[in-house]
């Protein structure tokens, strides 16, 4: 769609300078902007760029604004304002209730009117899908879930029965909500008894969940994600977890059964944290980063040993598995030489 | 369905305290339970709650019994005990024998009678498929394969062709077996040269295999899971590797190509294990381990760094960098100071 | 397909040994090779094997040829030999153009004669499908995308809206191509703002992508794999990432947002490379390392602490968290004695 730059000033609530009525319909980078196009600088140092770009009109802070003489949007929080912009320009369709011929949708579902049902969708019996919502191709909706409305299911995404998706979510292809928790009972010939995971997953309102991510349903109860939680791709979520409001993990990490993690919290990738723990509101976790116990207040949490030239790696980590002796080599030198500088063990 | 607990007695070999014509009909927490329902209580620290449980039953330890009440189920497993009540009650349904009119079936497959198959299934030519079995919604089953007896595949699963899976087998949604395995024969421009992966996947018995796991097929021959192995999501199997029968693995782990996994093994979510290992019966790996070396007996292996705070990892992981150096001025000031105190290097 | 071992070495430009009319129809391991079946060996250990193998004909390098005196085909490269002996014999089938039934093909696509659609494979408006290329069953090929010439798309792949394909890519089942990056702006309220992505995922041609890997989207402009770039199975690969030429990576990795990746690297498994980071050509990067900091010249780097006995482990994690503090005592104890050793902090 096509915007005057006064609009989109408007619309985001930046002011303006320039050009107010320049023509504005797609969004790209300083360096491949054209005509047309909109771009943004957060960081000072892309403001080189800046000279040479070809961009309509760019958004900006007001220190850097002082130094551009272009049109230009400014705003306090740039890089908010170009995704208010993003949204503005690249606008959902509106749906129009097509229900694809190949679609398989049992009798007993309550289906909004306008909601967009694609090719090979599966909806098992006793779904309910709110309005403005989409099912996108080859997704599976199990029996007696409930999508609330807004929701953008992409396609190839399996629900099982029971899920219950919160309005404005998202979830990406390839992901899987409400397979069976890992729970198994020991017997005495070592073999492993199932136990049937018979509870379910909540997603609350606005959350994403990225492409391939897996998340499993309690054994009893619900697997909980709380709103407004944004996870990567090819997360694992255990079952019986509880994710708390606005938290965000980055891609590939997983999270064994039973954990709850706060509000606003920031997980890195690759991260993993055990089973059975409690994340308080407001942690940071470093990426790759393995949590084995509770994190009882906020701040920043790290772990892992960053890469190294191999050579080296291989010697400091050879001394690793001695480093207790070390330590304790340290403690009788120390004593030797009538010494106490460790302050802790 | 509805069981007196009397039944359920019986059935688990458990034996009755208080009301044993109470009925029960649901499975729940005890803070959950309401009438008709029964619960368990296995970890001591939960006896509180046993107190203030609306549960018309609860499954209990001998020891527990003594300080409960109410109505119970008596077993020196209420783990297990648990477990298998709920698999009487929320017994998996019979099948019938229905195949969805837009799953595309070959014509030259051998499909028992009750066999189900869901909507948008594709099975390919010379597929055997055995009784008791389903095939969810979306799913694949490649040229060749053959499914035993009692089978669930879950909706949106992938088999490539040739794939055997043994009776009792739980697949989970994403799930897909069979995939090439990563094999490539480095070329002198630096390219890479694809080995055509001629092999196979084999699941033994009663395998379960968690949601968008991956097991590739082997280069020639097979890649073997065991017998009662319990794979949770999003686990990696490489080419040509063997699990050996009862082992069970966590979330987010890989296991390199070739690498064989002894009986029992029970390895921790985001581990990985190199290639071309050999790993011994009866390992336990701790979770997010790095297994670059053979493990030859039974045992509690672990690595990884647990996470601390940020400022405080920062300086440590810093100082792991000179770790070798720091032995070495240990040995040093050891040396000058006429002790022997390290005892290995 | 049947061949005589002297087509085979034409064909693989190898020298001969042995009874040159000898039938080949198959391939397989010296272990199970039966009459009519080829084999290998490269590496020197399995020579013993070769005494009572039931193969047909051994792939063998000239010193091992000296040894042994069946049917042979002789050259430097047996692997590479064998890889290319296993792509005479399992020929890809030749395509014949068939579009199953079931297939949703948009109207406005572009597809070549030959070209085989699977069964409930989904073409969406605008695409564009070369020759000699195949569509999985239940494949979803969003609007826009082009796939080029000899490509397999293998069953229940997801590419999302204009992704491009070059020519002779493999891509696996579960893929998920160019869903969103995970870009959120941070807001006042602690909330997560979705910036939309806008971008695409371009492969070069010749790339191989495992099952249910992920690569996003770019925000603006592109993720680039390169040419003959291979990845083994759940790897993610972030927005904005650009993986250089033959470079490649073992499974479950996982590539932050913008990073961007050289030539010929070889990344380990289950390694995790941040976002933001720039590698540089002919980099080695050994499984399960922690990668934080861009790499500036090519060589072997590696993280990670390997695995140990689980108490020795835990005395060493221990000390890990107090290093830090040792390090400090070292240098006390050296002032004390009056000696320097260690060359750096």
């Amino acid at each position: 769609m096509m915007f005057l730059l006064e609009n989109l000033a408007e619309l985001t609530g930046s002011a303006l300078k320039g050009d107010k009525s320049v023509e504005i319909n797609a969004v790209a980078s300083l360096q491949d902007a054209k005509q047309g196009q909109i771009s943004f600088v957060s960081n000072p140092k892309y403001i080189s760029s800046l000279e040479s770009t070809n961009a309509s009109a760019v958004i900006l802070s007001p220190e850097l604004a002082q130094e551009y003489s272009g049109n230009a949007l400014i705003n306090s929080d740039p890089y908010l304002t170009f995704a208010k912009v993003l949204n503005i320009i690249y606008k959902k369709q509106k749906l129009n209730g097509f229900i694809h011929p190949s679609a398989s949708v049992a009798e007993d579902v309550n289906i909004a009117a306008d909601v967009n049902i694609a090719a090979n969708v599966i909806i098992e019996s006793g779904v309910t899908i709110e309005k403005d919502t989409q099912i996108g191709a080859g997704s599976y909706i199990g029996e007696g879930s409930h999508i609330q409305q807004n929701v953008i299911i992409n396609p190839n995404v399996t629900l099982y029965s029971d899920t219950k998706i919160g309005r404005d979510c998202i979830i990406h292809s390839g992901v899987v909500i409400g397979s069976d928790g890992f729970g198994f009972a020991p017997t005495k010939d070592k073999s492993w008894y199932k136990i049937p995971q018979i509870g379910n997953v909540i997603l609350k309102k606005d959350v994403e969940v990225g492409a391939n991510c897996t998340i499993d349903r309690a054994a009893l109860g619900s697997t909980i994600i709380g709103e407004g939680v944004k996870l990567d791709c090819q997360i694992h979520i255990g079952h019986n977890v509880t994710i708390d409001d606005f938290s965000i993990m980055a891609a590939g990490s997983v999270v064994g059964g039973s954990t709850s993690i706060g509000k606003r919290c920031q997980i890195g990738g690759a991260s993993a944290i055990s089973g059975h723990l409690e994340i308080a509101d407001d942690v940071v976790i470093t990426g790759k980063s393995m949590v084995i116990k509770s994190i009882k207040s906020g701040g920043v949490y790290s772990s892992g040993i960053p890469s190294d030239a191999n050579n080296k790696w291989r010697r400091n980590a050879a001394r690793f598995r001695h480093l207790d002796e070390m330590a304790k080599t340290i403690k009788e030198l120390e004593k030797k030489l009538n010494i106490k500088t460790t302050k802790s063990e």
